[in-house]
């Protein structure tokens, strides 16, 4: 199934994307509530949604506005370095662990959402990236049983600011500036993709102009082997998110120059039958601007 | 004011300390709630409490079992190297910005609560330091405001699981183990402290061993810097909690060998004016047997 959490005429609902067209599940099965968070929880819920024979897809998904899938997301926890050709454009040597920080709260928001440039730094920088949204948690997963946590997977562009992710050794400050890690819109269950996401095309793309392409298939570590690396030390719950880490291409790494994020230049991140996540890019002085409009 | 949040009874409560003795505001003043959270935001109530001249502190402070400050943590931001002769003993240079990573939810718990060490290290260490906790939220807030979105102080054990710190450069997963960052137990409002709880001795022990003893006045960053550093990149929230470093002492860096937690031993951190944090360190193949008991 393909959820979409969104607003339309000043209310938010969870829908069921059947191609261009949605249907309100929140207002067919009130237990559903205005986001994902119900749904991660509760496989009978998603069992009477997929069983249901009288959900008519008749709203078109244009008009619905992208919320965050989760509104409250748990942990939000990133690969840092997961294909090894981005990994080599860092000028990082290969691990045997994985490179995981933290986004707190503040730094991410709904797809279609402003992805601010802040005022103290022109090194905006884009990653497009996998993200899993786990449903059942756990502790001490193993990799057999890791993809059973999963509730689903949707895009993610983690959202840099390079100078301060490089300030010292600890990438946080440059990994979380307020409103510029982007999530959505379409969340897809596991049973419509390969197994653990692998084999997927993503890009990211300002236009025509192709800034990362390649496959979800390059990651170094499965999404099967994260959840059960993580799980090793943390008890993952219901509604954390974690992103699978970044192909080759980011703006930092672009010969001879940077190819750094600009106000007014839309960046899309899309993964092959997941979606496409837009982020217009406003300047932060700008912002209030744009909310006022 | 001090302020402890915990159970008693079965009931939790916020407390207000007079020495050994406490009384229960939360039953005095019912939109206080059952942890800090109203608190944070509301100065109206704050001054209620701070005005009332019918609470006779007439509990045992000692029979109280205390609960984290705030029930639902926002961000857990923390400072890595902040005190110049721990730099050092880490092998690491002094930097001209803090090193700043974040504990996840699971990773917390209340003073009093068995530290885990986890089945897969016996690399458990301690790490004494002072936590901020904000009251009044923000974004760009200057060195010279910064003081003012203090709600208060308390006492925190960063508790670090040495050779997963360093499975590669990002500290997350050594500093994410579930159960291994004390918090509390009493929250101490600014007026009772100089200001930016500055010039506090702070010693970590087991017994009579000393294993950190320095003063709050050696940090590098002080509390109204780091909160202007932080809320460069992000908007701080009531409740969020800024963990301000280590001093230098920490068990890795001991010498001739390093002096790791183990399971029995009670490890205490404490600062001056605010008060001692416990945690007895529990094997996590043990813990189910504890909570059993």
């Amino acid at each position: 199934m393909r959820f979409l959490v969104g607003h339309l005429e000043g209310r938010q609902a969870v829908y069921l994307v059947r191609g261009d067209k949605a249907v309100d599940v929140s207002a067919r099965f009130p237990g559903v509530g205005v986001d994902l968070s119900a749904l991660l929880k509760s496989p009978d819920l998603m069992a009477a949604i997929r069983e249901a024979s009288d959900l008519y897809a008749s709203v078109d998904v244009a008009a619905i506005t992208p919320a965050l899938p989760v509104e409250r997301p748990g942990t939000i926890i990133c690969l840092g370095l997961n294909y090894t050709d981005h990994i080599k454009e860092g000028g990082y040597d290969i691990p045997d662990y994985p490179a995981l920080f933290m986004r707190g709260r503040q730094s991410v928001m709904a797809a279609g959402q402003p992805m601010v440039r802040p005022t103290c730094s022109e090194r905006l920088d884009y990653e497009a990236e996998l993200m899993v949204i786990i449903g059942k948690g756990g502790r001490h997963i193993s990799e057999a049983d890791a993809l059973d946590h999963v509730f689903g997977y949707t895009v993610f562009n983690d959202g840099s600011v390079r100078d301060y992710q490089r300030k010292t050794h600890q990438w946080t400050p440059g990994k979380n500036f307020d409103q510029t890690g982007a999530i959505g819109p379409v969340v897809v269950t596991p049973e419509e993709l390969p197994e653990g996401a692998a084999g997927l095309k993503i890009e990211s793309r300002v236009g025509s102009e192709i800034l990362q392409s390649s496959n979800t298939g390059n990651m170094i570590w499965s999404v099967a082997q994260t959840i059960a690396t993580i799980s090793e030390y943390t008890t993952l719950e219901p509604g954390d998110f974690i992103a699978m880490g970044t192909p080759p291409g980011v703006g930092h790494a672009k010969k001879p120059d940077p190819r750094w994020l600009r106000p007014g230049e839309v960046v899309d991140v899309e993964i092959e039958r997941i979606g496409i996540c837009s982020s217009p890019i406003v300047d932060e002085a700008d912002l209030h601007k744009v909310a006022a409009e």
